[in-house]
């Protein structure tokens, strides 16, 4: 199996992360997230939407989006609930996770870490206060409930903690969310995890 | 089964052309998306994340985001492929919608319908660029596929056609993806189709 891959992609995190907890190996092909003068060339056959990861199974049959991979991976498995409300949760979890937390706090971070591709102050702005409202979003369910679905861990913790630990690299200040800070606590607690830089 | 609903919403429209199409009555509550002063007391103990669609399904438990709910309701029908990569294939394209398509498109779309609310000229400028990107990306495939997955008509159908067929009034000139044009016949063409408005 391989993956089509960037190191400080929190989106291919997960997919790293899922497979270091299944046991799965992954060949890693680097592909660079400030110069994307080659996606074409490199991904347009494998993915129209040109993004990483792009998973390429043994049969080599691509698929990408970071969620989909996810769920394609964990089906079967503890990280993947059986029941078909629970497995409906997990994935709203995962559309809140591209729809409303992503789009600000991972941009916001890449945007710190590569001023040059930065959008302007309003824009940041925006940004900074849309990823405040999913951290807000976050922080009341996590009052209340020791991981986001059936009380475990699933893919839905692993896609969201991909960014939420890193998000004060965002200018994000996690201590202002207690809830969320002990759930990280806890996914990165579990046997075999690995951080985003392994 | 009670849908919290939008009537110009997009995300909205879905499950109640899903529903349709499975002859599944909802009972629909209309709530703004133009004054957003109510949605913590209407959704707050529904979905975390305030947004509609919010199913609320027989027992009384909700379900979130557009693209979750297609995925609970189609299972076990032929909207929803029983093969697994063609199920992940199906999840790529919704991720897809959500992550690209939708920001962009939809926003441009509730921009001119409500331009007490829009961003400015330079956020317009990103937001079109973008959705033509996500149009390019669909003309792409569909230029080789009758349908986005299975070569026929899924979820992944549902979800991309809610906004696109409406991206005129976003200001995207449809007449420049023929085969997307040619794929919007064909969903629109199947028994059971409603249309947004309906």
């Amino acid at each position: 199996v391989i993956l089509y891959d960037a190191s400080e992609s929190g989106n291919c995190y997960k997919v790293r992360l899922l497979c270091a907890l299944l046991g799965l190996r992954l060949e890693r092909r680097a592909v660079s997230v400030t110069d994307r003068s080659d996606r074409a060339a490199i991904l347009g056959h494998l993915n129209p939407a040109l993004r990483v990861p792009v998973l390429i199974l043994a049969d080599g049959r691509p698929l990408a989006e970071s969620n989909a991979i996810l769920l394609f991976l964990a089906e079967g498995t503890p990280f993947l609930p059986e029941d078909r409300y629970q497995r409906a949760l997990v994935a709203q979890w995962l559309f809140f996770e591209q729809y409303q937390h992503e789009p600000n706090i991972a941009v916001a971070r890449f945007w710190r870490h590569h001023p040059d591709q930065a959008g302007t102050a309003r824009e940041r702005q925006t940004r900074v206060a849309a990823g405040h409202a999913a951290l807000d979003a976050m922080e009341a369910w996590l009052t209340t409930h020791r991981y986001l679905v059936a009380e475990r861990h699933t893919v839905a913790d692993i896609a969201l903690y991909a960014y939420t630990h890193v998000a004060g690299e965002g200018g994000f200040d996690l201590g202002r969310y207690p809830a969320v800070t002990a759930w990280l606590d806890r996914v990165r607690g579990h046997d075999g995890h690995i951080p985003i830089d392994a």
